[in-house]
């Protein structure tokens, strides 16, 4: 079997030819998970070569149920009432690590991550943020920017670190503000913008990180 | 001539009709004035409805050369070596008012402006800035943006306000980082969004500030 792939590997650039088993990853969620939803529907539509092992939420959040409906696996997985966040995110990663992911995507997953998971998944982390980072860190950034005033926006995918929104930049997309623009109306629209994002850079990355171990 | 005017206004929405004398820009630079070269342009080919009463510096600058020969009237209006911001920025208020501009256009000045003449000419200072404002202030925010590592920046245009870069924004152009980009093809991709997006956002706000007073 190796040496059929190294016969292939031999044939075509290692990067254009996807072979042996899809990628797997997992996504975490905190609430209902529109970017959780439109990642299953790029592997779904093979659109993104990987496979979901597993969607985990920390809460009671209503994408568990969508990924459900969609056939993954999903489960639970509450911090304890007096449990750390540094002993959680050992279990987490614990947990986590049975499933052998090549890539952990947050998707509306409202927990800061802390050095037990980060130390578990080095640069495996991927988040997407709804600004053009480091513009507007943290949360709400789009209110941030309305209030703000700037003309354009839009979403920034990055690897997750121990700041808050500050690891490295893997792809941004632009969203301009429109006149009469609410939080409401420019989070939709910024949302839409990550819907495409998302799933082509984890695409692209999934395809860096498996060829390069 | 009042009531002329009056007759017109009747007929034609006041933001729409161009009447009586163009109004007053002074374009103050401190090096080559390359954004002050598209400016002059663009009035200069009917594009941009101004005047453009003076052209200053506050140091030897290759702009002035420039705007000369494109029969701008210059001056070289240095500071004195002990004479303190607020001295100099109330002198240069006083020269500056003696040309009645409608708005003061900072092209590549490099002067930090202070109180004296933000108050003589209270949202009538506009200036450009290389980067995606709130992102990457101050100087070299070209250098900035790459060594952060992100997708996208661009330029924007803001009211000048007593912070460094921290005005209300007028206008925002977005240009992609590429592969290999340096901080000089950066800058250069930059300044290329600047010229146009300048003169555009300049011609926009004269009319505001023009139709309002």
């Amino acid at each position: 079997m190796k040496n059929l792939r190294d016969f292939f590997k031999s044939l075509y650039p290692a990067n254009k030819v996807q072979q042996g088993a899809k990628p797997r990853i997992v996504i975490l969620i905190s609430s209902r998970g529109s970017n959780m939803r439109a990642v299953l529907e790029a592997i779904h539509d093979g659109r993104l070569y990987a496979e979901c092992a597993l969607v985990l939420a920390d809460r009671e959040a209503a994408g568990l149920d969508v990924a459900r409906k969609m056939g993954i696996r999903t489960e639970l997985f509450p911090k304890g009432k007096s449990e750390s966040r540094e002993a959680f995110d050992a279990r987490l990663a614990e947990r986590l690590g049975r499933e052998q992911p090549a890539l952990i995507v947050c998707a509306g997953y409202l927990r800061i991550i802390s050095a037990p998971l980060l130390k578990a998944f080095p640069r495996r982390i991927v988040n997407i943020h709804p600004s053009l980072l480091p513009a507007f860190p943290g949360l709400r950034a789009q209110k941030q920017a309305l209030e703000y005033g700037v003309k354009v926006t839009g979403c920034t995918i990055h690897l997750v670190d121990a700041g808050v929104d500050t690891g490295k930049i893997l792809a941004q997309a632009v969203v301009a503000v429109q006149k009469g623009d609410t939080e409401e109306t420019l989070s939709r629209r910024i949302l839409r913008a990550e819907h495409q994002l998302y799933w082509r850079t984890i695409g692209r990355y999934l395809k860096k990180v498996t060829s390069a171990s």
